[in-house]
């Protein structure tokens, strides 16, 4: 069963093709150090030729740590006008300068004779010829058979002669893909033992995509079915409903399978590395992706809470260390005691569970929820309540009053937005005023204004995000609101929370808490 | 081929236990009525008794156009030292007053003896007994059996005997459960097919967790082999990682295995019903989910776009219509005059393919599109826009201006708001000013009090909902805001929609909409 599997990562090129996924050339480079470092076998770095931006890449990824022999250039078989020698795409392809082409060809007739207007036979001369070409002129010649399942659908006999066109070339690997994402994990299944009669024990591999929600499925699927070659993106990136996602692929292959892909330490950087493409491509994070979403071990029920914390194994189907990812329980459902001085100690607080003022910061606890306050996603808001129940927080300033003006002088112009706030800052009394982009956004402003002078470490907070929840829907323009912000200096990132039923004010509670959360971490932390 | 397969919907239930997912009571009851109209034919509406929401949810459906049989209520059997007539779950469950069941038992021994803490044979005993005493009651008994294939992997014997405990209670259907959502889906195959050896033709249902992100496949293959009753929810909504998604499973088994499942008119709303639940869920719409994600059907590559403007079927599984998707082309955006003519016509306009006014209203369209409207939820809105572009609208009133005043004049009140508009009525000006719960309420209250002089029939009108969603993360209180509003009379509830950088400048144009729609449906329709 210990069976080694060579990942294929496409993140760079076909991951690129997603609608909203873009990397800048040193973001490509970054990318392919890490997934080097997590164990990846090839990383796919691009189309040289199709772009400027891939070619440049194929210049920077020569500078950098990565050694050569794990990028691969992705191009398409020769024209069919042109030979090897005249054809720009191969051309472009060799000058890359790296021992390993990952070549396309067409398997489905339809796409030979409808969209390259060919004969059958031209097509897997083509093929033959441009694998052969490359061969003899690079260390590792990977053919991507496009279309593979939808092509062998059509007609099986003339897709086996294409795969056959590409052995006879010499490629190392016949990449089987399901280019248009549609094919069902028991035809795929049907359809690869199938193949094996053909080619024997040719090396195979799989390129899925999601278009029927099973490319994961398929991907492993097909391993179990002998398959040894493996492709797919961080996060499940790709055109259309993305590729098979490596990040669920890889921790079912080696967990469940017992297959060998990375070692267990690199396993350990699953969720970082997940994390570490989304803030580079400036995606939000998942929080319910397989292993690696922030949800993905947390427990919200009661009888699930009850008994996870008797065996985890009740209601998680691998140890979460395994993945880097961790177990947790939703603060919404910490009742007891036990649990807030189990959360207290995450904070560095250590709390006597006779201590009078925990009886009290449990009953402010209810008592907020029942507000609609929830400290999911503003777990620095839950630390500063603490410390304000327990005594262990100092104030930085105190809000005398605050006004915020929203004036619109025309139907046509966009409104006018201006903040005064005052505050008293040590014995001091600041008292200023600033315009912005919206009323909450003209009131931010004031407020670090005021406080800059004396608190320049403010400068370096950001406001990453900002969410607003309407909390009661039938009561339209007078319903609750909840605000959760999240701030970020040159070291941490923190959320907030506010709630009203002015979302002024409940913005100005989830801004406060965030700044007395950072000037207090730099105080004391 | 065409068997029917039993449509199970737990987005109301094992949805809500997604860290993220909250539904008020009347959002749930607006979840199933669109349910039912779209072929569910189960939805399960909560656990009664274990929170007052879920009561009140089975007292509110009652009210509802929603036919009963279609609901079922969830809970576990019952306790191990109580009768079936003193057991709280399981009278509670009676007095939700529907006339479908469905009860989770323990199949993995591991459960019975740590979490339970009985004998194996007190909770055969006790599934038995919970079945028989609700199957004596209510028409339709369904028994979830909890944990089924980690169960059987731990004790296959075992897992069989609470089945058959069950089958003797006189359960309609036993639900085969992947609590830990971890089963791989060889594995799952496996063990239905040793299953039906033990059971017979005995009616199977499935239930999937998104774990090691195979719910679909996993679902799907299920039935394949046998399953005729499928459980989960829209867009994959649950616990962790999630359940099955329906949104992908009810097209997988109707356009790829040619299962039974909705009509094709009723398929064609696949994308509706997701982004409806979105939109009540106050979720972001996934752009690459399967089937209904915006980028589902859209293509960015060169050679993929040429490729399908000959034949779409060279990169598209299905044809998108088929689940109420279109197929995009991002380079070049082609979407058609034809579609809004279609739209129009719903609204009782026809317009002429070769009038002028068409070709502005669509480049209108694409700049509102581009600046973050959408109309989904808001189809008041929609019609509006296209009456004023067609000159089928008259308008009722103009603003001259509005401002608002948001003060808080000590930390520990909350802040006073004030709003004065000045508009314009026929040749009357009308300068009025109002109070309210915040700034959106004030400029809400301040508008009415204007009008209602003018048009009485305005009393009639209340919001309903008012949702705000942040469109671009990144920059804090700075980014964009889109404001949904859903207003009701007498007759009718109608949606608007605004988007500007200034919440209360989006709350306003949405708050307008609604008011000009009021008016115009009032005058003219």
């Amino acid at each position: 069963m210990s069976r080694k599997i060579t990942l294929y990562d496409t993140t760079l090129r076909d991951g690129t093709q997603a609608e909203d996924v873009n990397f800048t050339v040193p973001d490509k480079v970054r990318i392919a150090e890490k997934l080097i470092d997590f164990g990846i076998d090839y990383i796919e770095g691009g189309w040289p030729g199709s772009n400027p931006r891939d070619i440049e890449f194929f210049q920077a990824i020569k500078k950098s740590k990565v050694p050569l022999e794990h990028i691969a250039a992705f191009g398409s078989t020769r024209r069919a006008k042109k030979s090897c020698d005249d054809d720009e795409i191969l051309q472009a392809l060799l000058q890359a300068g790296v021992p390993t082409l990952t070549i396309f060809g067409k398997t489905w007739d339809l796409h030979v004779t409808e969209a390259l207007k060919i004969s059958l036979e031209q097509n897997l001369e083509i093929i033959y010829d441009t694998v052969q070409y490359l061969k003899k002129r690079v260390d590792t010649v990977f053919y991507d058979a496009e279309h593979f399942f939808d092509g062998y659908k059509a007609n099986s006999e003339y897709a086996i002669k294409t795969l056959k066109a590409a052995i006879e070339g010499g490629a190392d690997c016949l990449v089987l893909c399901d280019t248009n994402g549609g094919t069902m994990p028991d035809e795929l299944v049907e359809i690869i033992e199938a193949v094996k009669k053909e080619v024997g024990d040719y090396p195979l591999g799989i390129h899925s995509h999601n278009d029927g929600d099973c490319a994961v499925a398929n991907t492993c699927l097909a391993v179990k079915h002998g398959i040894v070659h493996v492709q797919g993106t961080i996060n499940g990136y790709g055109e259309r409903c993305g590729n098979a996602n490596l990040c669920s692929v890889i921790p079912n292959l080696q967990l469940k399978y017992g297959y060998e892909c990375v070692s267990s330490d690199q396993l350990k950087k699953l969720k970082e590395i997940s994390r570490f493409v989304n803030e580079l491509g400036n995606l939000k994070h998942n929080i319910h992706q397989p292993y690696v979403g922030r949800s993905a071990f947390a427990h919200k029920g009661g009888v699930h809470v009850s008994a996870i914390l008797k065996n985890p194994k009740t209601y998680e189907h691998i140890k979460p260390e395994l993945v880097g990812n961790k177990q947790r329980v939703l603060l919404s459902d910490l009742s007891g005691k036990s649990n807030l001085i189990y959360k207290a100690k995450d904070f560095g607080l250590d709390i006597d569970p006779k201590d009078e003022r925990l009886t009290q910061l449990l009953q402010q606890l209810k008592e907020l929820e029942n507000k609609g306050f929830q400290y999911e996603g503003a777990e620095a808001s839950f630390e500063l309540l603490i410390r304000k129940a327990m005594g262990t927080f100092q104030k930085f300033f105190d809000l005398l009053s605050f006004r915020v003006i929203d004036e619109k002088r025309s139907a046509l112009e966009p409104p006018f937005a201006e903040a005064t706030v005052m505050l008293r800052v040590g014995g001091e009394i600041e008292h200023t005023a600033a315009i912005g982009n919206g009323p909450v956004n003209a009131l931010d402003n004031a407020l670090r204004k005021a406080l800059e002078r004396f608190y320049p470490n403010l400068k370096t907070v950001r406001l990453v995000d900002y969410k607003v929840r309407i909390l009661t829907g039938k009561d339209g323009t007078k319903a609750l609101t909840r605000v959760l912000i999240e701030s970020k200096d040159d070291k941490d990132t923190w959320g907030t929370v506010g709630v009203a039923h002015n979302i002024i004010d409940a913005s100005y509670q989830a801004l406060v808490d965030s700044i007395e959360y950072k000037l207090f971490k730099d105080a004391y932390k």
